[in-house]
C-alpha cells in the first residue's frame, strides 16, 4: 500500500455556480493528499449520460494513467449501483449507469468491477446522501492513495451486472453512410458518430465533394484536410481531432448553419456532378 | 516556521470571465509554492455576502485544515477591516462583512482575530488596491506557508470589534415551523434554514405529509427519506445533504415549480387530511 | 536538465462547457507531472487577441515564473507559426498572432524565439491537429520539465519573423488625452489604454474634475482615490489596480451606464466650472 498517489480526473455535470465540485476537491485534497487532481470538465449538460460518456471517451487517452472519477447522475437516489472498475489505465468510478463504459472498453476492458457497499468506504451524511461527495470521491481518493484495495469497496460484479451503453453505430447502406450528429462543441462544429475508414468503405476519401443530407435537405460540402483548404464562412468536412468525421464552419458554427444538434441524422454520400455549396 | 505547508480553499464572487481567480491564484503560487489549492468556488451572485457565508458553511467540514480564503466583498474600498481568524480547523482570510462569521463559529469559534494592517503582508498596487490580489491573498499565503505568524499580521481584534453576521432562525409558532428559504442550487432544490428538530419538536418525522405555505398557497407534500420515495416530478421534502430540510422535485426544479427563491417565507406544519399534492 | 519543474500558467478563449481545458491539462500532467499549473483564466471571449494579449499582460507579474502557455488562436488551421519565446521571466508558447507580444514586452523581451516544428516535440493526432493539446501543451510541458530546451524545439526565429500586437497608444491633443476603453471587467469597471502621466502632462491630478467625452456626449466625473471617495452609484474616475485610469461606478456598472464597450474612443480634458455630474 505504499504505491506513488495516482492523479484523479474528475468529469461532472455539476456546473460551477455552487460549492459542489469545491466540496468533492476538499475530500480528494483530504483522503489522497498527495494526488493530483484534474478537472475533466463540469459543465456538461446535466444529467447527459451520452454527453459524458463521450467527452470522457475523447479525453482519456490523453489523461494521466490513475483514477477517473465522474459523476454525472441523473438517477442518484435510486437503485443503481456504485461503480468501480479496474482496467489497464487504472480505475473508473462512478454511476452504474453506462457513463463509464464506452471508456473503460476503449482502455481494454474491465478487469475487476465492483458494487460499492462497504459502509466503511464512504462519509456518513446529516442528511440525504450526496454520491459525489460521500461514495464516488472517497472510493476514488481510497483507490488513489493506496488506502484500499479495489475488492474492499465492495462485492465484485460479473460482465453481466452492470449497466451498458448503447452508443449508435454508423450503417452502411449501399453507397450511403448513415449516422448522426453526437457532440456539437463551443465552436459550433459537429462532431458524427462516422469514421473515416466507413466513408473510405463506400469509395470517398479526402479531396471529395460528400453529399450531406440533414432531413430532407442536400448539402454539397467538401472532404478537406484542414480548415485552411475553404475559404473563411465555407462549410467543410473533415476528420476532427478525436479522428472522427464533422462538419464545420470555417471561422463560423456548422451547428448554426445547418441547425444540427446532438442527435440529428447525418447521411453521407459521393457526388457526381454536384457542386460545393 | 518550518511547518508543512497548509492547503488553501478559495471562495470568491470573481466569476471566471476574467482573469481575477487567476491572478490570486498566481500570488498564492509564488508565495505559498507548496500549498494546494482548491477552488471551492467563484460563481456566487456578485456581492452576495449571505450566499457565500452559507456556501463556506457548507462545504467547511469537508475542506483540508488549513486556511480559507474568501473574498466576497461588496464593501471593497470602504473602511471595512481585513481580518484573519485562527480557529481549532484553521485560518479564515477575508473581508470584516460577517462573510467568514459562521463557518468560524461553526468550527468553535476564534482563538485570535487580527486586522490585516501590517503593510509588509501586503502586495504594493500600481493603482486601487486589489483587495483579493493585494491583501488578502498574501496573508492567506503567509499563514499557509509559516512565514508569518498570525499576530505579525496586523494589530488583535476583541470579539466586539467584527461584524457578525445575522442569520434568521427559524421561529416555532404553536404547531407551525416559520422559516425561510436560503439556497436554490442549480438543480433546482430549495433548502431552507429549517432543522429536522425544528419539525420533530412540534411532532411530526419523515413519513408525514406536511403543509407547506409560501405566501397564501398552502401544498401538501410529504417528509420521504429519499428521492427515489417519490414519483418522478412529485414534490419531496427531505433532509437535505446539508442536513437541513430541503425542498425538492424528483427530476425537476422545486424552486421552479413552487416559485421559490432565497429569502422567500416558508412555513411548514403537520396535515390531519390532506392528501399530498 | 534536472532543475526543479517550473509551474505553467494556462490561459485559454476554451471556455468550461467541453473538455478542452481538461485535456490540455492532462497532458501537461502527463508530461510535466512535477509542475503546477495556474488556470489564468478561460472564460475569454473566442479569438479576442486583443483582450487575451491584455488579460495576460495585467496578470503576468503576479504569475510564478515558469511557462506561459495561451491558446487564442482564430487562425488556427492556417499557415501562422507556434511560437515558444524566451524572456527573463521565464517561457511564453502560443500562436505567433500577437498575443504574447505586449507580455513578452512587459518582461523585458524575447530572449530566444523559435518556432515549434520539430515533428517529436508534437503529439500526432488521430485527424485535425487540436493545437492546444498536441503542439502547445506539449511545447510548455517540455519547457517546464527541463525535458528539451527551447532550441530543440525547434529553428530560431528572428525579431522580423514573428507578429507583433499593434495596442493603440493614448495620443495628447492640446489640452485632451485621446485614448481608448480596452477592458469592460464583470462588474463594468471600463479600463482605458490612459495613464496618470499622460493626465499628469496636461496638468490634472486626483482631485480634479474631468471632462469625458464619449461619442458627441461630455460628462464630467471626479477624479479620486477610492471608490468611497463617492457616494454610492456615482460615478468616478481613477488608477486601477492595474495603474490605469478606469472609469466607474460605485456598487454600479460604468459600461451601462456610460454604454461603454472595449473599443469606444475615450477623451479626457480638464473642466473649469462644470460640476461632477
Amino acid at each position: 500500500m505504499t504505491q506513488k498517489a495516482l492523479p484523479i480526473s474528475f468529469l461532472s455535470d455539476f456546473g460551477l455556480a455552487d460549492e459542489f465540485v469545491g466540496v468533492v476537491h476538499g475530500v480528494l485534497a483530504k483522503l489522497a493528499p498527495d494526488s493530483r487532481v484534474i478537472d475533466v470538465g463540469h459543465g456538461l449538460g446535466r444529467g447527459d449520460v451520452r454527453a459524458a460518456a463521450l467527452a470522457l471517451t475523447r479525453a482519456i487517452q490523453y489523461l494521466p494513467e490513475g483514477v477517473a472519477l465522474v459523476v454525472v447522475d441523473p438517477g442518484v437516489g435510486s437503485e443503481r449501483k456504485a461503480l468501480a472498475v479496474e482496467t489497464g489505465w487504472g480505475y473508473f468510478v462512478g454511476p452504474d449507469n453506462g457513463v463509464l463504459s464506452p471508456a473503460v472498453a476503449m482502455m481494454g476492458g474491465a478487469t475487476v468491477m465492483v458494487s460499492i457497499d462497504n459502509p466503511e468506504a464512504r462519509i456518513p451524511s446529516p442528511g440525504e446522501t450526496f454520491h459525489g461527495r460521500d461514495v464516488f470521491a472517497p472510493a476514488a481518493a481510497l483507490l488513489a492513495s493506496g488506502e484500499a484495495a479495489i475488492r474492499e469497496l465492495g462485492p465484485e460484479l460479473g460482465p453481466g451486472e452492470v449497466q451498458p451503453l448503447l452508443l449508435p453505430l454508423p450503417e452502411t447502406e449501399g453507397n450511403m453512410v448513415v449516422g448522426e450528429a453526437w457532440w456539437v462543441d463551443r465552436f459550433g462544429n459537429v462532431q458524427t458518430n462516422i469514421g473515416p475508414d466507413d466513408l473510405g468503405a463506400i469509395g470517398l476519401s479526402p479531396g471529395s465533394v460528400l453529399t450531406v443530407r440533414l432531413g430532407a435537405t442536400l448539402h454539397a460540402i467538401p472532404w478537406v484536410g484542414a480548415y485552411s483548404d475553404v475559404e473563411p464562412e465555407q462549410s467543410l468536412i473533415h476528420v476532427d481531432s478525436a479522428g472522427l468525421i464533422a462538419i464545420a464552419v470555417r471561422d463560423g458554427s456548422a451547428a448554426q448553419r445547418l441547425n444540427l444538434s446532438s442527435g440529428v441524422s447525418v447521411t453521407l454520400a459521393g457526388t457526381a456532378s454536384t457542386e460545393a455549396e
